[in-house]
């Protein structure tokens, strides 16, 4: 099992996400996260999918969503892309453990966006490793609620993925 | 028109984002950003929804999506929870106009994530609005892609959206 991360335009129109969702459903594939948003062109929104799976899997899917007519393009990240995932997390912080969930956000980098005496609210930007580091860190605290967006991805340098 | 976010818990398998966007796509209600990631809790995803539409459109959609067995808990995001997104966007700069386009940055807090002589990777977190403003303040300068994550969000203070 390995982890792969696929970006599409797709028509921004209703129905789109559904055909999309059910090609996966259909064959019992679980997405581990999906996200789904306007683009620069208003007609496209740009769909970022991440899979648990094989080559097999991968190639499966890819074939069958560029059949779609309403994915106009679609391809792999490749690892040496920007992939990027912003985690929001509240968690349990009375004065005594406040400083040291501070410090793990020092070490993090993470922001502080809320305080309340009982908790506080981060938030984080990175690699979902980073996050997973990050959440692994404050479960001992007691996390009362977690928001991941899931994953969005770009390519370094001259390359783009654009209509096809 | 007005814009709302909701935020729901379903179960982490394979069918459900297909169920709940044919609830949208059935009524032809298009769904402006969706995000759904794992969450604290493994057998848990976190869908976090945004919709144009009406207070009739908004009050419908919930009451459709809490009928169905895999939403667990489903609210709609008050305005003063903390809601956050990600953008990432690659815009051409070459030697002039870097330093503008990193003035920009400065005033946004946004990050330089790659650069290449040709291009520009930045990074940016927080209210869809702010990022709608850094978008235009770059177009001018040619965007060359750009990839968001959509909403996702948290409540203040004591709250939190648990199991039903």
């Amino acid at each position: 099992m390995k982890r792969y991360i696929i970006s599409a335009l797709v028509s921004n129109k209703s129905g789109v996400l559904t055909r999309v969702a059910a090609l996966f459903s259909r064959r019992g594939y679980n997405i581990e996260s999906l996200c789904v948003c306007s683009t620069e062109d208003e007609s496209l929104s740009r769909m970022t999918i991440v899979l648990n799976g094989d080559e097999y899997i991968l190639g499966q899917m890819m074939k069958q969503m560029d059949k779609l007519y309403d994915v106009k393009k679609i391809v792999q990240v490749e690892d040496d892309s920007v992939c990027r995932e912003l985690l929001i997390v509240k968690v349990h912080a009375d004065r005594k453990s406040r400083s040291q969930i501070l410090e793990i956000c020092q070490i993090f980098r993470a922001n502080v966006v809320d305080a309340s005496p009982e908790s506080l609210i981060l938030e984080l930007t990175g690699k979902s490793i980073k996050l997973d580091g990050f959440i692994n860190m404050l479960i001992p605290h007691g996390i009362v609620e977690l928001a991941r967006t899931g994953v969005t991805a770009i390519s370094r340098g001259k390359e783009h993925i654009k209509e096809k």
